[in-house]
């Protein structure tokens, strides 16, 4: 066997993992390089305006910790936590602030529904999802870190 | 080196790798198709009633959202949660359902001794680990999402 | 091709995936053997000394159960939690014995210099992180344990 025929080999055995490979990968985070993007996913599900403002605390700190660029951050909001994203919430500025920087900022339509809360009810340019729960779980699943403050 | 050749080579080299790999699938929880099945471990560890419900809340909203056949949930009460699962909870009757509904609810044998608590004080048909803290440890190793309500 | 050519082969199917898969198992916290050891980071963001003395309970349960020598354990303190780790805090007892039992106890430089805390306003022996939060984020994203009291 020469040395080209080693490599080819090496290559179908690399081919024959890569699918596999891929989703350990993907469920790590890690990019093509190896290296690992931090993720976190920030939890607000208590009606108390000092644990909002801890959140947004906490989501600044770790970006000018590791660098905005190199962090992706959500802040999801449900069940008591949702008055976090009221257009009457003490916290509507920071929040906006946090959204210019990038950190994506969720509210749980599940909620919403059983507070009777439209879209018309909250904060400008949010986003949503249909369960908050589901969400911070797929998150992790795909390898966030998790942060309840 | 002809098709069948490279084939080969390629198998041995999957084989090569075949138990970390399987070591690796294991704890991102990954089927055999790479289809991640969705697990949530949920903690109570507050003497709150409200939390009770809260948790029991989370766990039915996220059945109803990915499909309670598609999602494995495990409540674990432990300190000064446990009083969740005691025979005079306000919850045992929602706990009930949560278990008819495949949620598995555990105790924490720890908390249960150091509160002189015996399984005639408990709920019936609930499960026990030996320590409610290494339970919810090593199910996020195995590949859980960890839910604080 | 004969045996010896079909291993060679195999060993450089194995070769050209060592380097993801080695990030794969560190980010799995998995060994040589790929056994898993158990790692745990608490964090402490309340202050409340009845969470302090929890998330002591809880590094000790899990040391008992599991064996001290088999688990990494950090206590994390920051935000609200700091007082847990000041000069006057009523665990400080509690602390060095857990010290001494190789659980690392961490305060966030970040939140001492909002409260103008300086190391000389800490307990002895503890150690410190630039941001409480980045560091509960990195132990995770390496394979440990989330835990809040």
């Amino acid at each position: 066997m020469n040395r080209r025929t080693l490599l080819q080999a090496g290559i179908v055995g690399a081919a024959a993992l890569s699918t596999p490979f891929l989703i350990a990968a993907h469920a790590q985070g890690t990019g093509a390089a190896g290296q690992k993007r931090h993720k976190l996913v920030i939890q607000v599900s208590d009606n108390d305006p000092a644990k909002w403002n801890l959140a947004l605390n906490n989501a600044k700190n770790v970006q000018e910790d590791v660098g905005a660029a190199n962090v992706d951050i959500a802040i999801v909001a449900y069940g008591p936590g949702i008055g976090m994203l009221k257009l009457d919430s003490p916290t509507g500025g920071r929040i906006a602030d946090a959204m210019k920087a990038n950190v994506r900022v969720v509210a749980c339509e599940n909620t919403m529904r059983g507070q009777k809360l439209g879209k018309d009810d909250m904060l400008p340019a949010i986003s949503y999802v249909p369960a908050g729960v589901t969400e911070i779980m797929k998150k992790q699943q795909d390898g966030w870190a998790y942060l309840r403050p």
